[in-house]
C-alpha cells in the first residue's frame, strides 16, 4: 500500500503546503534526505493555537497540535518529492514553547512522533530530540522539523 | 560566476573564520554534506551586541546581526572546502534569544536567508527552522547553524 | 586500536542504551549518517539531576551530565551500528536548560564535545551548536544529541 493511500484510510487529508514566512522553501532535498523547514500548527493560513504548553495550552491538546505541525511537514515533503518517495523517517526535532517548570516535553512530541508511526508503520520511527524552548514564531506552542531518506 | 566573484560583487569580504570556544571545529564534511557550526555575530573577535531581542535588541538590529552570522556560516564553509565547491544551501536552524513576548523570530532569521539568496540565487534557498530561545553563548542575541550541498 | 578498546583504555563501560520517551528510537542510520535522538543524563534509568545551569547546577557540574549525556549518544550509536563502524563525528547539538542570564553553554557542552575528542581523537572533533534553553524533558540540565559517519 502506498503511503498516501495509507494516509486516506487513516481519513487524513494531506493539507496544501503551508507558505514559508520569508525567503526559504518548505524542503529541499540533497541526496537521498529531504529536510523540512520547521512546521508549525497551521492549517488553512490559522494557527491552530497560541501559548505556552503547561500554561495556556494544556499537554494534551499540545499534543494534537504536534500532530497537526507533522501532517505540514509531510505536505511539505509530499509537495516537493511526492509521498511516496518517502524510504523512512529519520530524524524528527520538537520544538516545545514551555511555560516555566513545565517538563514534559516528550509527551508533546508523541503526538507527532506516533502520526509519524500510523502512516509509515516500521519505517516511520525515527530518532528525536524534544527540547523546551521560551518563543516560537507567532507564539505557537509546537515546531517540528522531520529528515526522511526518499528513494 | 563563482560564489566568491559573486560576494565581491556585493561588497562583502569574507572574513577569517571564528575561532571555536571548545573542543570543535567550525565546520565538518561528511559525504556531499557539509555541517557547520553554530556561529555567532562576531567580527574580528567582537560580539557585535548582547542582548535579547525584543528588549535591548530591536528586530531589524536582530536581522542585520543575523546576516553577520550567516557570513561567519560561509567563512566556516569556504576554509573547509572553498566555497565555490558549494552547490546549495540546504538547512538553516536560526536561534534568537527573545525577550518573553517576542514572536518574531522569522524576520530575524531573515536576514540570513535574504543573504543566502542574495549569494547564490536559487541555489541559496533553503529549509529553514526559527526558535526562540532564552539564552544563548555569551549573551549574543543571534546563532545561525548551515547545512550545505558540496561537489 | 577499536573505538571500544579505548573506551575501555578510557575505563569508561558503554550503559546499556537508554529507552526512549515514546515512539522512536535511540538512532537511525541513513546512508553512511547515524543520528542519534536527544539523550539526557541518565545512568540506570535515574536522572543524575534537575535543575537548571547557573541556578541549581554549576557549570562543572553541567559539563560532567554532558560527557553522560554524550556517553548515551554513543550507547545510541553501538547498539544500532557497533561503535567501531564510525569513521568520525560530525555534528552535535547540545541543549542546555539555562538560569536567566546564564551565558555559559559553550563551556558546558564542551563536557560532551572533550569526551567524543578522548575516544576519537581526531575523528571525534565535529560541528557544534550550543544553545541554552528554557526546559528540558524531566528537567534535567543538558541535552545531546549526534550525527556520526559510520563506515
Amino acid at each position: 500500500m502506498s503511503w498516501r493511500a495509507r494516509l486516506r484510510e487513516l481519513g487524513v487529508d494531506l493539507p496544501p503546503v503551508v507558505a514559508p514566512i520569508g525567503s526559504y522553501l518548505p524542503a529541499v532535498r540533497s541526496g537521498s534526505l529531504v529536510f523540512t523547514s520547521g512546521q508549525l500548527p497551521v492549517i488553512a493560513g490559522e494557527d491552530l493555537a497560541t501559548g505556552k504548553v503547561g500554561a495556556e495550552i494544556s499537554p494534551e491538546e499540545a499534543q494534537r497540535l504536534a500532530r497537526a505541525c507533522a501532517l505540514n511537514t509531510l505536505a511539505a515533503v509530499d509537495a516537493l518529492v511526492g509521498l511516496d518517495s518517502v524510504v523512512r523517517v529519520v530524524k524528527v526535532v520538537g520544538y516545545v514553547a514551555s511555560a516555566p517548570g513545565f517538563t514534559g516535553q516528550p509527551a508533546v512530541v508523541n503526538g507527532a512522533s506516533d502520526f509519524y508511526g500510523e502512516v509509515f508503520g516500521d519505517a516511520g520511527v525515527h530518532a528525536r530530540s524534544a527540547v523546551g524552548v521560551s518563543e516560537l514564531p507567532r507564539g505557537v506552542p509546537v515546531e517540528v522539523e522531520l529528515v526522511v531518506e526518499v528513494g
